[in-house]
């Protein structure tokens, strides 16, 4: 099989995306592989793989590559002297687009306009992770406990604190602080504003456990290992980003019945929602009672690192992927009008 | 100004897309427009003006005209016999795609990945207004009250009949029924299954008044006048359509204390969420509440019918367009990695 990965994106997470491409670059061995890179500017390149080392990227040596353009069924190139058109041969595209552009529902929608078969969220999964006062209304929605949270247009809330201050609508924790005082949640109020007009706060709650699973439902369940997220306190995006490429994950087994519960928790979650995507939820866990904190729609990496066997977790997820219902545009509405006309 | 009206797509509201865009073609007289159809098949036509009549569609004409591709910026299409590219000239696009692809976010997410400045409604609030429960939930978060409603997965539900069951998913009451008794409720959830796996069943209350409320917010808050809905009992999408471009509506004056409740709601599911669309609110009003119905974010040619002004409300929507965060990516973390790792 080969797979097509997109990565790159107008995105604050642009240059995580390009890490976990060349993470999943050294991951993925018995399946082909080509690259297409988007750029800050939105252009399309295809990126050989020898190529896909960070710095290609970062000093722009990149735009040397052949630029592609979206289009039905895939992309195109202009090939030789005559620019004849030629289209990129692949099996299944894979969204790797962290944040905006790849999970707020843009490259998702492209992709089925264009009838472009992919791994990747859908648009409404994408607007209900990417927003996250739609993921606690979803979460509830779907019996899966969330922590308390207000919506806030200046520094005042109704919790104590400590405080956590986010902006509605980013991930990987860009803008997201914890406030100890007054003066602190001024601060981050103003920090997460930068990045959203939409801001919540939610109680910073101390000792609380966070555990997180990826899976994706292929015909069957498929659920990672649970890696219990091991932090001093709270990972700002610098230390996210820098531990990025973590070999070492805290994956002791855990308690059989906690996990049984995550994964129940991680069902109400993705079914019938998130068909075609490979996720990663975060939950808490805290007096016996799970919590879910965030769905990364395109996990980092795709989360590789927590599976044993994620080759084969991808190809059955390709093997698997629904596709857009038919609809039959037959003009009898306008033939009726005609005929009521009488023209 | 130059308008550019993107209609058709491949949605159950395909032919109510090409009338809409017909009825716009003659409402709009004092700005130049351009007409820009997406087939069933999803391909892009530049059409004449003076071929903006619905056989021209049915007959599949259409298939004679320039054909386009969308773009950064716009659209190109090539020119004469060597095939030069074109861009199409236009000021602004207008989003006038009813149902999938226009409403469903696909349209508008690629608008605004390529840079097109556009009346339309964005990802997120097409995914709030798409799905009839996504619209429930947000409307009680922004303090707008709905009808009671339950999420069924069989013909079975803690209403008393007559209720009204509906595909979550679709708007035109496309799918929609009202069931008397446990047989017609069978036989609704059938109808309901064949458009959507996710469907919803409401009480159906007898003597309800439904108000439609138009606007935007444009700089300052646009109201149209609100009509109120003289229908028998419902209208399924055929009679719905039949009566599409209807002439008369009732904009008898209605009780201003009531139309300023209508506004203030309308404005509590507008704002911070439906920039640069203009919107139409289906409300419904018993014992004096107000509950939303439904927010159709592309209305049927944009409810132009219930505007005094409606050239003016265009273009003062059209320069009044918020455009996407600019998103700066200098590669600093890259450069950092780089650093640490010596190289």
């Amino acid at each position: 099989m080969t797979f097509l990965i997109l990565f790159g994106g107008s995105s604050f997470e642009h240059e995580i995306s390009i890490v976990s491409a060349i993470t999943l670059k050294d991951k993925i061995k018995k399946h082909n592989l080509k690259f297409v890179f988007i750029d800050k500017n939105r252009d399309f390149y295809l990126i050989d793989k020898e190529n896909m080392k960070s710095k290609f990227f970062s000093t722009g040596e990149y735009k040397k590559s052949t630029k592609l353009e979206i289009t039905k069924g895939g992309f195109k190139y202009k090939k030789g002297l005559l620019k004849k058109e030629e289209y990129l041969d692949f099996d299944v595209a894979i969204n790797l687009i962290h944040g905006r552009d790849g999970e707020d529902g843009k490259i998702p929608g492209m992709l089925e306009f264009f009838k472009i078969k992919a791994i990747t969220p859908n648009i409404e999964s994408c607007a209900i992770s990417y927003n996250k006062v739609l993921t606690k209304l979803f979460a509830k929605l779907r019996g899966v406990e969330v922590i308390d949270y207000e919506i806030i247009n200046e520094p005042k809330t109704k919790f104590d604190f400590p405080v956590i201050v986010k902006p509605a609508r980013l991930g990987s924790s860009i803008g997201v602080s914890i406030a100890r005082n007054q003066d602190e949640f001024n601060y981050a109020f103003d920090v997460a504003k930068e990045f959203d007009d939409l801001i919540i706060v939610e109680p910073f709650i101390e000792g609380i456990e966070e555990y997180n699973l990826a899976g994706c439902f292929a015909n069957e369940w498929i659920f990672s290992k649970v890696e219990k997220v091991e932090k001093k306190e709270f990972l700002d995006f610098e230390k996210k980003y820098m531990d990025f490429s973590r070999k070492e994950t805290n994956l002791n087994s855990i308690d059989k019945n906690l996990e049984e519960k995550l994964k129940e928790n991680f069902k109400k979650i993705y079914k019938d929602e998130f068909e075609n995507a490979l996720i990663r939820c975060d939950f808490f866990v805290k007096d016996d009672i799970i919590y879910l904190n965030e769905i990364n729609p395109i996990p980092g990496s795709l989360a590789n690192y927590l599976f044993d066997n994620f080759e084969e977790v991808l190809e059955k997820l390709a093997n698997n992927l629904k596709e857009e219902k038919e609809i039959i545009i037959d003009y009898q509405y306008i033939n009726k009008i005609q005929m009521a006309k009488g023209k």
